[in-house]
């Protein structure tokens, strides 16, 4: 039997390697074929009947339909919506990808993007552009800061352990009820508003399903203090992207940093690039890395194999 | 008695409101009289021999001496070296300032910097502004990055074990022995090598002083690997500017953060305003904080009261 392994958006000779390496005699085989680099290794499905894990960022709709004797479906990505949106996928047992690597990286970027915002980073980087030089008699401290966390997962909650330990004054809100130390939380329908009254930067880490896509619209901006700033490094479906600009433009909002898009890459038109309060970046937040992700395919399939329960199993009716 | 307050710095009424409120029927003269917004306060020295305590940042040479009965001498700022430099400076208790909203203001400004160079911020700032999409298949993370910081007192231990919290490799140096927890410590001349060789990213918070003047040159960028970055949040004359120049522009080093400089404002024809490696800001990195600082303030004119002894007492053989 063999394991497929289908990303356009990673290097697959690391993943081969880091595969072979943890599951000695496991037979990888990656598709496309035609990926760069990987003309070394078997090329493309082969006989779909042998593949029986899968290894998966956004296959086409239909590929893993068409391979008979699928077992299990391992996400590259902690975000299954693209998996979920292939009306043929089988019922099989999906698991999103939670592993280290993943999250510090997240972390990284949230803290990054928080401080850069609170600092005003981006004015003085215009103003160096323009050879102004202009002190400052005043200063907020991060404790003086609230920061809101959309999404208390994996990733959501580690985000929001470390930006408390640089000391932002931090609040978490998520679907279900979570308790994180030192975090306040809110959640469900109720609890959006009052946590969205007391955060000055926003950063999105939610998982995208049908009840949070398009969830930072004019609706929630307007629940924010006016000035705030919204960070989104979830998916580009959680932003009404006309209403993002609306409240930039009118003062609502001061400033975005932005991750994902609704069409990636962001069209070369799109006005977020030129925006001035506008931060862009490539879907690079967070990178899933071979090694630590590996160790949990390798996790799942011993369980799988000694009929034990899996971990991070999506439930498909929550979507994540 | 009167508390005579200068700087050109700072805004001085909030320091005006801040000494009233915690010294109730203290005195406070501000000068220069003629700084903006003071006119409403009791202006310019008036007796100087009614003065007895300073709190002071940069007073002109000579001021603090024309001053017959001053007992003490509290610095505006964590860093002395301008009040050294004046010859005529009484032999008085001088007090440097640690207070925690300085330490705090530095902390977040050395973690939002290495988290800048760490995640290549400034290379996707650049896209950005040439609307280029481009990802990466392969991030390191913050415990695969080596930081160290030179000077490990209240501003460079604070600063150590936030990055550490950040997950970040972090090492120190001093002149003395310290300990701090989970941070490999080096001291002294011999230790200087071996904790620049495993030094990626260099951030320079060490007091000024005959010793540390020029240490950040061409020699001590050598002993660093190749592509490291530089991050000075001190004083301007810590480094040898055409040195950084130089390995800049050799690929010695890949990157540099500066918040000071040798002469301030920076010029407006100096190289490092538009160089594409170097970020400049304005002397910004952290501001003392009026409230907190007046408490050091409280509490030394307490102890002078009691005869116990002052913290933060600069040592003027050693220099801070």
């Amino acid at each position: 039997m063999a394991l497929l392994f289908v990303s356009a958006h990673d290097h697959a000779p690391d993943w081969v390697a880091e595969l072979t390496a943890q599951l000695p005699g496991i037979e990888v085989r990656v598709w496309p074929s035609g990926h760069r680099d990987v003309r070394v290794w078997p090329e493309g499905l082969g006989d779909p009947a042998e593949i029986d894990t899968a290894l998966v960022w956004k296959p086409p709709a239909g590929l893993l339909a068409s391979l008979p004797n699928l077992k299990v479906i391992f996400s590259l990505g902690a975000g299954v919506d693209a998996l979920l949106a292939d009306p043929t996928l089988p019922g099989l047992p999906l698991v999103r990808m939670v592993e280290p690597g993943l999250t510090e990286g997240m972390t990284e970027y949230v803290c990054l993007h928080v401080l850069r915002w609170h600092r005003d980073a981006p004015l003085f980087e215009a103003r160096q552009r323009a050879g102004v030089w202009r002190q400052l008699t005043h200063q907020h401290l991060a404790r003086e800061r609230r920061v809101g966390i959309l999404g208390l997962g994996a990733l959501g909650g580690d985000a929001a352990l470390a930006l408390k330990a640089l000391r932002f004054d931090v609040a978490g809100w998520s679907r279900s009820p979570k308790h994180l130390e030192g975090i306040a939380t809110y959640h469900g329908a109720e609890g959006l508003g009052p946590f969205l009254a007391r955060t000055d930067i926003l950063v999105c880490l939610l998982p995208l399903t049908p009840e949070t896509e398009d969830i930072l619209d004019a609706g929630l901006f307007a629940q924010l203090p006016r000035g705030a700033v919204v960070i989104n490094a979830a998916r580009g479906r959680h932003l009404v992207e006309e209403d993002l600009l609306a409240a930039l433009d009118s003062g609502q909002l001061a400033g975005a940093t932005l991750d994902v898009f609704r069409t990636e890459p962001l069209p070369a038109s799109h006005p977020f690039w030129s925006h001035p309060k506008v931060t862009v970046t490539p879907h690079v937040a967070a990178i899933t890395q071979a090694r630590t992700a590996v160790e949990q395919v390798v996790d799942g399939l011993k369980r799988l194999a000694a009929g034990r329960p899996l971990v991070n199993l999506v439930d498909r009716a929550r979507g994540y």
